[in-house]
């Protein structure tokens, strides 16, 4: 079986063309293979499709296999066969298969009869790919890399199985809690013509019906302006089969009985109920084309029982209803009706420029708890990330260097990064036992995805091409978040700091160590100086953990680099100075911080010579309990954020703290107790112009029985005038305004959790009076808002002893080792200048921050006990030094994926990391020459693709569309009319608008 | 739709040639399509099944549509479809479809590709048709004219729908509770090669496990010998899936995963418990196969879950357990197996010549009160049979005639009584709802089949030949056993009583009328005497119930012939004289009776003149009530007969009974009124051999808080020496032995119910001393036994407090009109010689009578209201006596079947009446000319069939078996080795040698 898989991956992974023809000579998909729309009749498209979690009660394989029926009757693999088996019996059938995740697992057990068949049936448009991603990912907690990832795996899992025809043209996130903009932007650049979801506020929700706009269009860049435009609906009645409709083996709804001799007969009148339905439904809609979802979640697990009555239905509706036509269809189908009934027929739509954040179902039901549920989850998941285009890029650099191919090392993590996605995963909406799959999921992609990086790495600096002999293993130090690393307890080891930029970074290297004193030997043989830290606190559970921190920097990282380290425990030297000093003031007058010595808390910071004061504390609420029966009894959960109290008062947790003082060359630390559970260690690396905080949340204390939601806030001095601004999937920068939305009327039934919106990279304000920005970074993602001015939370931490009543039947309330769960995380915080001549822009200055944290450097580490692996024996098999890059790419310019793409090809995509209008210099389109940009190979050939490398960027055609001409000023303050984008690539020059990314298939 | 169904139905019967060739040429079925077995391995035979009852706890339509899941999940339409579409996912995969009544639904209801696809399937041997006839009938109640019909329906519509490679080869009577030996029979002379069930006694069934005779031969007829054998196998663990390896959507045992990355990977246990399982298995059987189901009740309504598991427990065995050769199969491809195994190799069977009744699943739970539960739907049933063969008569008679083709007009009765033999339809173990649902379907039936009656007889009677234009409307007076006939309570009306037997016969007419004076006129014109005779009771809910019955004797109707009466209500004639009197001997010397003056009660009978002390009386057992938790607490329920008192005491309701005499020209009544809820006529028509027992039971009494089940028991002077007689399906007769069983040892836990016996038409006790044999005979199927000598007792009716916990979740406490219900039935006792050289031998007199019984002369009545209906103007047009035989057939022959078999055929089957051995005479074989025999038509050709009427007799092969020589005596005693049946057919002279059917299809 183990061979069977790995050659069934070997498979997947040659096969990586986007666009290899099938084999099979007839094809009818797409457009063409819709069944025909009458242009006057109502026309409904019944759209079958199963709403497939990637877990969420159960675990990924309980849910593929179906085990665990106690927990939920829920098998994958019998949803999308019985679905095939059906489809086969009616050639009028249609259905839509969403998460590639579970159709891949499904794809490597199949004969391959069975695989020709349903290349056949997609071939044929009776079966469509739809979304296509890896899971349906959620849009709140999510970062655009890891997005863009997860499609890229599906999409092109979904051209190497079933070709062309399977290429998705629809996003359908029919369950994520809410809707980013950046998300709109990546669906628009992945070619597709638009999404549909279901969830999205009540209020809002009341007036689309109420005016028919439902549907309209999303910009969803306004630096990308047109090109970032998405059809985009509502779904009108949920994503859910309509009550009393539902024929599948999980509903009860009475079947068709047809027969007209039968007592039970009940044709005519199930025909004329849903006729009632339907003709409801139609009235909220512009054209006469209503989509009516026939599904749910882990529907058509007996997929011929729906089927079958719906065919009952259909034939239903010819014999008594031939007033309405419906037929069974598929979103593209009927998103391709619609646009053929309105364009040019007078049926204009709105355009949408603001998101959908954050979601309230009910009055009192805002989910933004899940912003932060679960917050381990979310950091592993960063990390994953980082690792993940860590080695992307050696592998690639291995393969090109010598020919081998670790790609399929990569394979698991990629998997488990697209699992993570999914919107219970990264979310924290899940069951407790599913989470530790998630993690198990993810370390074992990690794990595999460094199987062989020592090799490669020391065979890129290997001084005759070929040293990878070296038998030093290096590996992640993933625990040393609790202070505990094995290699760097030896008494020799190395070091490798990668670093994935597009540019040179410098880097500070932080190890867990037992010892203190160390001999550190760098690239040019020089002594690299260190220092000793204090542990940020004990982390009893392992009881290896060390009791200190080894400080040093790795400067000046080439791009896509690598710096080499030797490290000995030495016996006799000196121990470098750490001083623990009695003073509040840190730094110097350039970069600084001081701390109230009243309260123990911050004072003031100073950056870059500006001295702001800021005073950041530790606070909760206490999470409402509640029964969820009524919808004023709404518990705070995994989903949803609701303070017990619902004034906008959070409580702090010490009005004075304690704290040491640790002062060294390169950083000055100061360790704060907060209480018995919260401590942090506030920092400043001497040569960076940020403060880092470094906390450590829990287990949370409930011997008071009440839920407890831990937020860090930071108070300024600055006047924010009620707008404080928050990013998009790490990405654009989306404007809030407390207590307002930009297209409904805002109502203040829950002050504090409704201003709350996802941070899934950093939150700032702006005081324009004073021309400065300050912003709060987080290497999570992480619920925020900005409830008075000169305030910004991140919620850190959060435990509940109630269920929210969304489905999940457990209280968020962590548990490991029998006491509720650590938190560990940083926030970085920044100020600058909004706008600026000479110096750096804040927002320059938090881009270039953002990206050094989400590519962070990686430090790899590898014990190397023993006399071969001395500097000296390995000064002469190795440089100490390698870059992938011949030159760093301009600021603004980053390398957001290199990859191998198949045997021959390499996938990469280059990005312009700036908005329009952020910053006068660095907003500018940019041209990249990347022919000899690389120091491994040159570039013979390359073409582009759409974003999701899964299709010719010429082969993708879009429907336009009509568009309102804003009169009401409603929506459309922001919208671009005119296309920014250049896509001209003159030999091997790429352009770049501000957003813009661009994906390439390269030769080389 | 309704268009639709008749053409679909239309289609169905043009189509009715049994052997036309499917269209595609490719055919592999049958034993080619068998996997491969090995001759050393275990083979392990995986046979996917669904049972699926034809109604039970739903109606017939609530499970094929799936309705009232709350009752039950179960829809046949999803089992049937769904396993199509999982069968073409694999051509590996094997399914066996056995109820036909729900595989013509759906196919009903099928595209013309699926039905090609279908047939694709079936001519592959992918798709097995097993059993095939319209329900899987139950084997005690159901007499043997309707198992016969009830499987040459199903089997005719498999060959219109399936053509060749759809003739079933195997009995699969998995559910029945205990089986026949006349079954076996029929089964063998359906040219199956064998028969498996799952129910045998569980002493029985240890034994046999004990002694690997789970499989053994059944010769089903001494007379038939060898040419009856049968294959006979009893599945050794039930007919469900082993326990947790049930993989359907009803079972919720744990799927294999197969990933070995997977934390739940678990192939390799189950893999190896699977084989812990067969290997133990395998020990009970001969040669190196089990057969092992994989399905239950309703499975496989998502059927692609459960084939998705087996192909993985089979890739699990190729990897791990090669040593065992596991793979899909059939009951067909198991017994080609077994034989392939065994014969020539020193494997020998053992022969069965008894039967397997009672059934007892454990100690205490006897399923003898299925023989008796719901007395009125098992005489309905009867009555259905009997106008079911009146109007296939009579359809063929019209078509004949003059062309007119009324076939489609029976297709629902066919279709009612086919789904009455079901196994939980005619025993009465369904829910209360849908006993009136069978009750529905048969009404409408009956109504259906009777539609054209009147033109029909009208026609044959007709003088011109075509003076069908009366508009006399004929119908039969369902109702006249609650004194209610609507056309009788006209002023004038006409009565056509139809003889469907082969011989001339006379018949009582009883219509229940209002009024008291009448002229009567029959064929020649003559005035017919008749007698005003009171109704047996009140039946008040019946608000036009009449007071009277009118009674008249139509004699020596002609065979398969007609009498017409024409019946005038007059003001003016005399009353006949009903003789109100005071005496307790009624009859004559030659047949009679006598009544005891003080209890009221029977006391002797006379028949041809011989005397014989017989009582007769009506008794009660308590039915035990219990929680069924734990086999002592077994309740006494619909399935389960089982008295509160274990003795062998019935007791009596009366001591002494009150009576009214009542004598008259034909008939002399007795009214007894045992009590306020029991009354009984006894009754003694002038010209019959018989005294008939007209009794009223109910509603039983349920006031004490106890359960009744109500029996009469007949007690006569005869020395029975512990042995009485009970027919099998009302054919053969069969030898039970009082606390004995002839194939394991009896134990005497349940001294009555353990001694009960289904008795479909009668029970005989034989006194050898006084050559004299006593019987019983019964309107329908009851319980019955012999329990001690001289007595043989009938349940006749019984109300239950307690469910029996087989399922149905109602106790057997049938209401109506919110009152317990009242049945009223008929019995009938007669007796003769044993042995006789002059008169009538018992048997002859039994077997004359039966059939009388079971195909009574049929009364339709007409409303003739109007001059234009009098006797002269009726005798104009029509003649009042029609004979569809030129000549009766002798008193051993009967044509047991004649109705049309398609546009240019007719069915045929003729039956010899006797057992070889009953009678000197009429035992021996017999030859019949039916070249001229039929009035209306002459025989062109004639081809014989089996007896299921789908197969050329000469097409049907059977494999040969090694038998065991009987050395242990057991049950060997009645084992014919040589086949006595001749099949001689020369020119168109039918020879038919004791109990001998022939079949066939005559063109003419």
């Amino acid at each position: 079986m183990r061979t069977v898989l790995i050659l069934l991956v070997l498979i997947y992974w040659a096969a990586g063309k986007p666009l290899e023809a099938d084999t099979r000579s007839e094809k009818k998909c797409g457009y063409q293979s819709c069944h025909k729309i009458h242009r006057t009749k109502l026309n409904v498209h019944l759209v079958p499709h199963s709403h497939d979690d990637v877990g969420w009660l159960k675990t990924v394989d309980q849910y593929f296999f179906g085990s665990k029926t106690n927990i939920q009757m829920a098998g994958i693999q019998y949803i999308i066969g019985s679905s095939i088996d059906a489809l086969r019996s009616n050639p009028d059938r249609r259905f839509i298969q969403v998460e590639t995740a579970f159709f891949w697992k499904w794809w490597k057990q199949q004969s391959e009869q069975v695989r020709d068949d349903v290349r056949y049936l997609v071939n044929n448009g009776r079966l469509e790919i739809i979304n296509g991603a890896w899971s349906m990912n959620d849009e709140a907690a999510t970062h655009y890399h890891s997005i863009i990832d997860q499609f890229t795996l599906g999409l092109r899992t979904i051209n190497d199985t079933l070709g062309e025809c399977g290429q998705p043209k629809i996003g359908w996130q029919i369950d994520p809690f809410g809707h980013s903009r950046e998300m709109a932007s990546i669906f628009s650049q992945l070619g597709f013509e638009g999404q549909f979801f279901a969830r999205l506020d009540y209020r809002d929700s009341k007036l689309r019906h109420n005016r028919s706009e439902l549907e309209m269009v999303w910009q969803g860049s306004p630096s990308l302006g047109k090109s970032s435009n998405l059809f985009t609906g509502v779904l009108y009645d949920f994503y859910t089969t309509p009550a009393y409709f539902c024929w599948d083996v999980l509903c009860s709804d009475v079947p068709i009985n047809n027969d007209e001799e039968s007592p039970d007969y009940n044709e005519l009148d199930i025909v004329n109920r849903f006729a009632d339905y339907v003709l409801k439904g139609s009235k909220y809609f512009n054209t006469n084309n209503l989509l009516v979802t026939m599904g749910g979640d882990f529907t058509y697990q007996a997929a011929e029982m729906f089927f079958n009555n719906m065919d009952k239905l259909i034939q239903g509706f010819r014999k008594f209803r031939p007033d309405i036509n419906i037929i069974y269809s598929t979103p593209s189908c009927y998103l391709k009706a619609v646009n053929e009934i309105s364009k040019g027929n007078g049926i204009k739509y709105t355009v949408k420029t603001d998101d959908f954040f954050p979601y309230a179902s009910k009055t009192y039901s805002y989910w933004t708890g899940y912003f932060t549920s679960r917050p381990n989850s979310k950091r592993f998941e960063r990390q994953g990330n980082n690792i993940l285009q860590v080695t992307k890029q050696l592998v690639t650099f291995e393969k090109l260097l010598n020919g081998k191919d670790y790609s399929k090392n990569l394979t698991l993590l990629k998997e488990a990064m697209g699992i993570m996605q999914h919107h219970d995963a990264i979310t924290g909406t899940e069951k407790q036992h599913v989470v530790g799959d998630y993690v198990r999921l993810l370390e074992k992609g990690i794990k595999a995805a460094e199987t062989n990086v020592g090799s490669i790495i020391h065979d890129l600096l290997s001084k005759d091409g070929t040293s990878g002999n070296l038998k030093i293993k290096l590996e992640s130090c993933l625990l040393s978040n609790v202070s505990y690393c094995h290699p760097s307890k030896a008494d020799q080891f190395t070091v490798a700091v990668y670093n994935p930029l597009s540019r040179n970074a410098s880097h500070y290297v932080r190890l867990p160590v037992d010892k203190t004193r160390f001999q550190i030997t760098g690239s040019n043989g020089d002594d690299i100086p260190y220092t000793i830290m204090p542990a940020i606190a004990n982390f009893t559970d392992f009881a290896d953990s060390s009791p200190s921190d080894l400080v040093f920097l790795a400067d000046d990282i080439p791009p896509l680099g690598l710096k080499y380290f030797h490290l000995k425990v030495q016996h006799t030297r000196d121990i470098p100075k750490i001083k623990e000093v009695v003073q509040h003031r840190l730094g110097d007058e350039v970069s600084g911080f001081t701390i109230d010595d009243v309260t123990g808390l911050l004072q003031t910071v100073t950056l870059n010579g500006v001295t702001l004061k800021v005073k950041q504390e530790f606070m909760y609420y206490h999470g409402a309990n509640g029964s969820n029966l009524g919808e004023e009894n709404q518990a705070s959960g995994a989903y949803i954020f609701r303070p017990a109290d619902s004034t906008r008062t959070a409580v702090s947790f010490a009005d004075k703290v304690t704290f040491t003082v640790h002062s060294s060359e390169f950083v000055d630390e100061v360790h704060q107790t907060i209480n018995s559970w919260i401590k942090q260690v506030i920092r400043l690396y001497k040569q960076e112009n940020y403060i880092e905080f470094d906390w450590v949340v829990g287990p949370i204390d409930i011997s008071t029985n009440s839920g407890t939601e831990v937020i860090s806030r930071f108070t300024a001095d600055v006047d924010s005038n009620g707008t404080f601004y928050t990013d998009s999937n790490g990405r654009q920068m989306l404007r809030r305004v407390r207590d307002y939305r930009e297209t409904y009327d805002y109502t203040d039934e829950e002050p504090v959790s409704g201003n709350y919106y996802p941070i899934t990279s950093r939150i700032t304000l702006r005081d324009h009076s004073r021309n400065l920005e300050i912003a709060v970074l987080n290497d999570r993602a992480q619920g925020g808002s900005s409830l008075h001015d000169g305030q910004m939370e991140l919620m850190v931490h959060r435990r509940l002893l109630n269920d929210d009543d969304f489905g999940v039947q457990e209280a968020l309330n962590e548990v490991e080792f029998d006491k509720g769960v650590i938190a560990r995380g940083q926030h970085f915080l920044t100020f600058g200048p909004i706008k600026s001549d000479d110096s750096k822009t804040s927002s320059a200055l938090q881009r270039d921050l953002a990206q050094k944290k989400i590519l962070n450097a990686w430090v790899f580490v590898g014990n190397a006990t023993g006399d071969e692996f001395s500097y000296e024996n390995l000064k002469e098999k190795i440089n100490f030094q390698f870059s992938g890059l011949r030159r760093s790419l301009p600021p603004n310019v980053q390398i957001l994926t290199l990859e191998p793409a198949d045997d021959r090809s390499i996938l990469l995509r280059l990005e312009h990391v700036f908005e329009e209008g952020e910053d006068d210099v660095l907003s500018k389109p940019v041209a990249v020459d990347i022919a000899d940009l690389f120091t491994l190979f040159n570039i013979e050939s390359i073409r582009e693709t759409t974003l999701g490398a899964n299709q010719w960027l010429d082969d993708n055609e879009k429907l336009e569309w009509d568009l309102h001409e804003y009169s009401d000023g409603r929506a459309s303050v922001n919208y671009i009319e005119e296309s920014r984008v250049g896509s001209s690539l003159d030999d091997f020059v790429v352009t770049l608008t501000p957003m813009k990314i661009r994906t390439f298939i390269i030769y080389v």
